[in-house]
């Protein structure tokens, strides 16, 4: 029996000089992000750190005793700076070993692709001890290892790696959120704000400015594990809006 | 006097619950990176935390020992989930007080538009012993204390603020970069990469493969601060996937 009061929580590890350098846009944030939500995990804590080992390992070691799971993207690929099998084998203190079935799989995968050679071999390394994540985009299997998941860099992959694993995590109530949205400056609407979510305890509301068309707006999101809670604090934030001559949009400008 | 040698360094965090919702997808990690990089210097870690004070002091206290800079993006504005100033503030120990221009500046833009407010007044209020960073945008400036940047969520207040700091913060020779690309799987060429890499000692080598129109392909991201050092390596590697047989477009595909 799980408690459904538990609040389960998710670290994620972005590793890649790409994204430090600006040269890529990172996408794997919002789509784990959207996806743990779902499962009823909140990611609570993200870093991205270089393509070096003894930052991956800190990052992981810190981030591993800190929440319930841990997920990465990057740098599982078959390229010399691929390098996080060994940083997440050396935070945990185990070997890297060559999985039977990723070899297997890569052999499949690459035998009417020119052959399994050494950079290829590279991706049927995981730290002893793992499971593998099918991968139905390309040959290389995404690692699991207990709360761990180690996953691709490039996005659609990611994703594919993310959709074999819905249903398969422990989770608790997953957070309900609603959104109101109006032509509002938020700096009207502080004190009603901190009012409202004062009196609803269970709800917490975030502000979201916006300047569009050389307009001022904002959209404020309710968020709380109870839909009972959540339908009063938006009702009552809608009705102080609107009390205060504002025209309110549900859903959200 | 400087040393040309020295790596300047900076932290970026991201503070937001929307970001780590998925609800917001982030700009401002690629943004703050790429304008450090023509600074001179190397965004070495990001760390997104949620609207939480322990959460943000943690991070800020990391990362401010870590590196030469500290950059903040969200939390500076009106709202009650806006709580960067404060949390800066206790990680340094000092209180929380109104900067007298901060105070001017909103009261002339807010003269026209319905007054000062308690939460309008939030904006003014700093880690005692703060500048403030001009904000062409919107009223509220951003703060800089010492060789820490606190600046808006909003990305295009954000990018108005690292503007109006380009060449204002010390940094060392930038870091140059050299794209190759071409439809090479990268696990052909992982061995080709390892070696040009090894034999070229102030470069670094990134491989950021891509599947698109059905097909794989790959780019090959060359780094050093030395113009020299860059132009060999890349050569080098260009000969070397020529001689491999691959055709490789200069500047990526």
């Amino acid at each position: 029996m799980t408690s459904p009061d538990k609040i389960w929580t998710a670290g994620l590890i972005v590793i890649g000089d790409e994204i430090l350098s600006g040269r890529t846009h990172d996408k794997n944030i919002a789509q784990v992000a959207s996806w743990l939500q779902v499962q009823g995990i909140r990611l609570t804590e993200v870093r991205v750190v270089p393509d070096v080992e003894s930052r991956i390992v800190a990052a992981v070691n810190d981030l591993r005793a800190a929440y319930d799971y841990l997920f990465t993207t990057g740098g599982i690929g078959p390229t010399h700076d691929d390098i996080t099998v060994d940083a997440v084998a050396a935070a945990l203190g185990v070997p890297v070993v060559i999985h039977p079935e990723a070899r297997a799989l890569l052999e499949r995968y690459y035998a009417t692709r020119g052959g399994l050679n050494e950079g290829r071999l590279r991706m049927a390394r995981v730290p002893e001890g793992s499971e593998l994540i099918p991968n139905r985009m390309s040959g290389a299997p995404g690692i699991r290892r207990g709360n761990m998941f180690l996953m691709a860099g490039v996005p659609h992959i990611t994703a594919g790696m993310l959709d074999a694993l819905t249903g398969q995590l422990e989770g608790g109530a997953p957070l309900l959120s609603e959104t109101i949205g109006g032509w509002i400056p938020e700096s009207e609407v502080a004190d009603l704000l901190r009012q409202t979510e004062a009196a609803h305890d269970s709800c917490q509301i975030g502000s979201y400015p916006f300047f569009r068309d050389g307009r001022v707006g904002a959209n404020f999101v309710v968020r709380s594990v109870s839909a009972d809670d959540l339908k009063a604090c938006c009702d009552s934030l809608s009705e102080g809006l609107t009390a205060a001559g504002h025209v309110v949009t549900a859903g959200g400008i």
